[in-house]
Formats: structure tokens, sequence, C-alpha cells
């Protein structure tokens, strides 16, 4: 088990952690409070575009750690497919531009197509669109999410099936995200980070709260609920990660609460439970 | 893919998918409908003992298929978990006295154990209990949980780890439950189920609605939802399951219904999509 942390050098969080801030208030707020780190939700870029959005992260002086979100590969027809590949270059072109090194990938998934296919399609779909990530110098994450997940936002639901992505398509501009809401139960957690190794491009915490009351926006504060997320975290350091630790949490309770408390209320949690 | 089902012989219903009715109502109700098996929840025999339940059971004709459930094994205090297993011992019981060949197993989980000290106490219980079991001839099914319930109920959530269980215990007694609702995402499905093989004691049925709206009691009705539920019957079927095809259906919507029309609505879903 590492040890606790003791600054917020490592600290970064998700503009959708605080999502009634706009980016710019969301980067007054983090500087306010001394986070470091600022992982963009292409929703929070959008009223500024890329270019202008761009110019405010680089005079703010945060590290731009990844842009949310990529992927969903999946659809029924070929036209639909087409249109998120397209779709993924311009998240990719964006990346480029806000100077995130990383475009995290929630994959994809629909109830009118069967698992195999959905990820076959995923397959195809990141294969293509590596040749343009590599172009930009932006790495892609596939990040596995909980299986509670699958019907329509990814098929691809452990870390293991991410690491076979990963080894087939073979390229240094493709690897993991490990959220450790989607992969707190999973068995072979500790065998799949060992496995990913270098691959793992980014890290993401929160809690899984004991009761969840909603399947999308009630995860925890770190802490309140009963993931081993220092645990994790060393595993991912064992096997060499030391990039920023992401925050990310969707909470209709803690959106209601005025922002700047939360981010001080992260902070606490940051110090004593990751 | 098999064939649709032409009529009801293999039909089962849970006490707990027609929750408002008590076991004498759930007799009679099944009955009139024509539905051979009956899965009984304990909680619909307690108001009447087991003897008297046994006793309505046989007059009625109806198949017993299941007792749900026993398992909950993980506790902090060795005082609770030897509780657990004196509680399993009665359930073994409760089911040798109704007819019931096998006993659920919802493993169980809790916030304060973490998983792999859960999962050591899980095979320790199922372990425990297991001469027991055989001396009462009642089978001990393992069912896997989605990992949603990883929390509270079950640290057992794919069928893998389930198989790992039955691999280690080496007993005839011990086998799995398949339950579509909670394994229906698992990429590894199809060959878990071929490697459970004989020891497939019970197949659940139900449907993964879109969207869930609560993690516990929304689930559907067969057709309703995304699973591919007669593929994963032709899966159990191909090594060997030809037992009663039990509907589990936890639904806050449904249980406000008449349970007659209920029954008839699962009637019609059978023949469709089962």
């Amino acid at each position: 088990m590492p040890d606790h942390m003791t600054d917020f050098s490592r600290l970064c969080i998700h503009t959708n952690t605080t999502k009634p801030w706009t980016l710019e208030q969301a980067i007054e707020g983090y500087g306010r409070a001394g986070v470091p780190g600022i992982t963009v939700w292409r929703q929070h870029i959008e009223p500024y575009g890329a270019k202008e959005a761009a110019r405010m992260l680089k005079a703010s002086g945060l590290k731009v750690v990844s842009l949310c979100r990529g992927g969903f590969f999946v659809a029924t027809g070929a036209v639909d497919r087409e249109k998120a590949r397209t779709d993924n270059r311009r998240v990719i072109d964006e990346a480029a531009e806000i100077g995130a090194p990383v475009v995290v990938l929630v994959c994809g998934a629909s109830p009118d197509v069967d698992l195999p296919m959905a990820r076959q399609q995923i397959l195809d779909g990141i294969h293509a669109v590596e040749p343009h990530a590599k172009a930009a110098g932006v790495k892609l994450a596939i990040e596995p999410l909980h299986p509670m997940y699958a019907d329509t936002r990814s098929a691809i639901n452990t870390l293991e099936q991410a690491n076979n992505l990963v080894t087939t398509l073979d390229s240094p501009w493709v690897g993991v995200c490990v959220d450790v809401y989607h992969c707190w139960w999973d068995p072979f957690l500790r065998a799949e980070i060992q496995r990913a190794g270098k691959s793992i491009f980014a890290f993401h915490v929160c809690d899984w709260r004991v009761p969840t009351r909603d399947l999308l926006n009630d995860r925890g504060m770190m802490g309140e609920g009963c993931v081993n997320i220092r645990e994790i975290r060393g595993w991912v350091e064992m096997v060499g990660f030391r990039g920023m630790i992401e925050v990310e949490i969707f909470s209709d309770q803690y959106w209601q609460w005025e922002q700047d408390r939360l981010v001080e209320r992260i902070k606490r949690a940051w110090l004593a439970e990751v």
C-alpha cells in the first residue's frame, strides 16, 4: 500500500466533476484551490470552441491531462459508424489543440447490436482512427466501463477486454484508462493492471457508494464508499504509472453544492483516501 | 439458437416474481395458469413454516424447483460467519422438507470486508455446509451476481469465479446457477457455461431494461430489454441442461400489477422470447 498523498502535485479534476461550472469558472476555481491538473469534457469546450479554450487553458498554467471523451463506435448502420469515426478524429484534433496528450474512449454499446458484434465494431473503429491519433500525437485510452453500462455505453467492461484490444491493435498510441469505479469489483484487476503495464495512460478515482441510488450520477467522494482506492493506486504505480490522478465524480448530490466547497472537499479526500 | 418454446412444461416462476402473493395465492395462481414449476423464496414459507408449506406444495402438484436463498457467508466477525453457516444448514433442511432439490446461494459481500477476504469466507462457508447438503440430498447452486452487487450482496460476480469455486470444492453437491440478468454482459459467458457443463443446477431468466431505473427492482420482462435470452438458453442446453427454466423478475412495476395478469404476461413472453 503506498503512502498517503502529502501534497496536491498529482491532483487533477474533471470538468464534469464540477459540472455546474463553465470552463472559465473551472479554470479559475481549480486555480484558486491550487489544483494543478484539469481533464476537460467536450461540453465544457463547446461554448468557446477549441481554439479559445486552448488559449484559456494555456494562460491558466493548468496541466491539461485528458480530453473526455471519444468512442461510441457502435451503431447498427455503417453510416452512423462512419460518423462516429469522423467525430473521433475531431475529438483527437481538439485534444491536440488544447494540449491534452490523451483522449479517453468510452467505446460504445447499443441494445440493438449484440455484444460480440459491438466489440468487433469497437476494434474496427479504434483501428480506423489510430493513424489520426498517431499523426496528431494524441494517445487513445480505452476505458472499460462497469458492466451495468453494457447496454448503451460500452461493450468493453473489464480491463482484460481493454488489454486484449491493446494487444490486438499493437500501437504505442493505444492504451487503457483504469477507473476504480468501473473496475474495483473485478477479481482479476490486479493481474490485468500488471499486464497493462506502461499502457496505462490514465487513472481515475472516486468511490462506490453503499447503497448506490442511481446507476449514473451517484458516484461517491473518495472514502465515502467501499473501493480500495489507495491499494489500486499502489498497483498502477507498481507498474510505473506516475501521472496525474483524475477525480471524476458524477453526482447529482455534489453538483448541488457550491462548487468551491466541493473542490475543497475533494482536496481533503485526496489527502486522506487516495 | 434453439427453437421457441411451444408449451409451458419447463416454465417455473419464483414466488418473489409475484411477491404480493402469499405462498397459498402463488400456488393457486400458478395452478390456475397451468404453470408447472415453482421456486420458493423463504419469506413466502415463513408465515406457514416449512412443514405446512411442504404439505401445501405437495398437495398442489407443482414441481418445486429451488429454494431461494442461502449464502451471505461474509461478515467481519467469526460469530456472524458461524451464524450464517447455521442459517444455511437450516435453509438446506427447509429445502429437503419442501422437496426442493436445490438451494440457490447468494454468496454475500460486505463493504467492511475486502473482496479477496470475502471470497475466502465464501469458499470456507460453502465448504463448511456442504456435508450437511450432501446428507440432506440437497444441491447448492452458486449464483454469480452482477458486479453492481459486489458491495453488499455477492463477491462472486462472474460465472468464471463460480466455476472456480465449484472446481475447488469438488463436490457433486456444489454447482452453479446461471441467471441471464447477472451474466449477460460477460464476454466469457459462453465459454464458462461450457466449462460449467453438468454443474449447471439452475437457469434464471428475465431481461435488462434500457434504461434500468433502479439497481435492484427494475428487472425487465423477457423481451423487454437487451439480453439474448434464447441464445443463452441454447448455450446451457448445449451442455445438457434440461431442467425447468425459472422466471425471476424483481420489479416494482410488475409488483403493482394484478398478479394473475402478470403470470399471463410471463406466459406470453415465455413463448415469444425464451
